[in-house]
């Protein structure tokens, strides 16, 4: 059911990152569902989390890994158990995972960061995942991205990875990236499980401030239901193989990386809303004229989220009264809809608050039939914008989510 | 579809109130559409309307009526068409309606109130709807609520229609409420449309104050998807002729006819969640503990609104860390989620934070399954509490909502 998206075509290696994956057993025997991501020497990563109040215990672990200042030398995945709403068994439970990858590599326990994501609420099954770790170690290579991207896959329909290649400094530097959807994608944080390399040499105060730019403008633009996870991350690592010049502020090639490392977020996070649960059409949602982007972000919000609109768009049907309705129903304080503008792609739908007199019903359907399209809506008071991206709800998305546990 | 739902018993007509239903051609031939409402002489009105900026015509031409200041005589209500979004030309459509009334009925204008449900951005059949006034009012008689309830549904499955007799200052007084649910539905406002009558002499401002508790505690604490309707409108009208003493807030029978509006409106309220599109489950979910009762409706609402919690709803499914995420990502300031209880019906599912040690899946189970239960959720940090009715998400949902045009 994904718009527009295909399997992972071209795959950079990131020298200095090796991954493997391994069958746990988490989800069904004999199924990869743990990804093992060991960093050379040397490496440094930025991390963002969920916001959610009920994180899981990975998250908190991770977090406190990061901050005992060791600098990570591996990441341990799993999918089909969230380890979320485990209480305090959960961190010990993650923690056993991480010192079994630790004594492993000869590292501290504090240089493995984990990563979780499936069913809430059920204890990690810590050996069988201890009982994997040799078998995903004998398994690291730099070619391992696809594999490794189809071991934390939940609902996801493809495995995500995204790579782009720049010239640094004069040397070739990768920026690659993997991510898994496709449910609990929600604005408020980083969403989803996403995993970024590059080989590029990065101060830690650069890496950190180009992960939340990064995210900003991608992970935090799209919505597939409003849910937002307890296990919620996205990791940017640099290993600096590539050896050169470090990516300072300053340096002529910086806005090549910036723009890579953008540009491979933006596409993983579209791919993940592309392969939303059900989804049958990719929606950019489009608002300007705001007071402040805040405004404009709660209107785009609030027509994705929409079950009204989502349920047209599934239908393909051009029901615009229901974007209006949104857009009337977001909060926005002495809005006079006699400035409002919508549009779908080019057809004007809405003038000045009021139906276009130039609107054909035919004109709107052949847009909302498209797999692709834009809502943009001008509200006329401001230079404010917004730009989210959204996905339809189909029957699917009912049977994917009734049926996910069973 | 509807849960715990039947067809209305006992219908106590109200003296002063007749009312009279009609085919216009509004949504197909010779269903009957068109509702009416025309009250006696010396009937008093009060109303709340949608908050939704684009609200449709029907709710901008009632609100200027009640503030002419003439006591309403009739209510005009079309099913089919909302005459929303239709700009200027709404409004005359709207007015043209209620002149045709005002002309058979030798009222003025500003004395009938109109009010319209349906699809948004159509212009309303203004001359089949004044042909068919008369049909309207030749049918008039205090024993039409039936026919007037069936004739103002949309994707409701049952009329609905609740009956509440009592005795004030020695005379016997009905209340009767019709409403009709059963999308868009949404705590902002009045949600839907809902016409309630008494006979009991109601002077104006006790009557505006009726209303507003009674919507407060009824209509303000349903949800459906979330959607607020640019059409929603709630009326208490009061013909008095029942005679006798007014009810003043100092007379010893207020309590019991507050008590009755009351109930008239919460069972409403309730029956359109009941019938919510789709629905399978009626569910409550009741927060306490909370700093505010702003806090604790936040919370509730999050629930509600959670497409995950609600999809697991539909399958009668304890995938109780949905609801634990939920409460997360509510956007409570510094929650300590070590101080969270959460229950289904009776059985405790979190603790302090974290699952309960005697919960068994079995028994979430159990309470999942029913067509009715209770999600309850104790913050610990407060006094305040808040109650919200919603019901779960189904493939009929999206299927009544793909399909509601065509």
């Amino acid at each position: 059911m994904a718009v527009g998206l295909s399997p992972p075509r071209e795959v950079a290696p990131v020298r200095g990152v090796r991954l493997g994956a391994a069958a746990a057993a988490i989800k069904k025997p004999g199924c990869e569902d743990l990804a093992l991501l060991v960093l050379d020497e040397g490496s440094r990563a930025a991390a963002v989390f969920t916001r959610n109040a009920f994180c899981a215990a990975p998250v908190t672990l991770a977090r406190r890994h990061l901050a005992a200042g060791d600098a990570p030398r591996a990441l341990l995945i799993n999918s089909g158990n969230a380890n979320a709403g485990t209480g305090g068994d959960g961190i010990e439970d993650a923690r056993a995972t991480c010192e079994a990858v630790a004594v492993a590599l000869g590292c501290p326990v504090e240089a493995v960061l984990p990563f979780s994501t499936g069913v809430i609420g059920q204890a990690l099954p810590v050996e069988r995942m201890r009982a994997a770790v040799p078998a995903a170690i004998a398994d690291l290579g730099e070619g391992g991205w696809l594999r490794a991207a189809r071991a934390i896959m939940t609902t996801d329909t493809v495995p995500k990875i995204v790579s782009r290649r720049i010239t640094f400094g004069g040397r070739p530097v990768a920026v690659t990236g993997m991510a898994k959807g496709s449910g609990m994608i929600r604005p408020d944080m980083a969403t989803m499980l996403a995993f970024i390399a590059t080989d590029a040499v990065i101060p830690q105060a650069v890496l950190t401030d180009l992960l939340r730019d990064a995210v900003d403008v991608s992970f935090n633009c799209i919505t597939v239901d409003g849910d937002t996870s307890t296990n919620d991350a996205c990791v940017l690592i640099a290993t600096g193989a590539a050896g050169g010049e470090p990516a300072t502020l300053g340096h002529p090639d910086f806005e090549a990386l910036r723009s890579a490392v953008e540009a491979v977020c933006t596409e993983l996070a579209q791919a993940s809303v592309r392969d939303g649960e059900g989804a049958t059409r990719f929606i950019t949602i489009e608002v300007d004229g705001a007071v402040s982007a805040n405004e404009a972000r709660s209107v785009a919000y609030t027509i994705a989220h929409s079950p009204l609109v989502k349920t047209a768009a599934f239908a393909g049907d051009p029901n615009w009264g229901r974007i209006l309705a949104a857009v009337g129903r977001a909060g926005i304080a002495e809005l006079d809809i006699g400035g409002v503008d919508i549009h779908l792609d080019d057809v004007c739908i809405v003038r000045a608050g009021a139906p276009d007199g130039d609107y054909r019903e035919a004109d709107g359907a052949a847009v909302m039939t498209r797999p692709e399209y834009t809502i943009r809506v001008a509200l006329g008071r401001g230079d404010a914008g917004a730009r989210v991206w959204t996905c339809d709800f189909s029957y699917d998305y009912v049977r994917i989510n009734a049926e996910y546990r069973s």
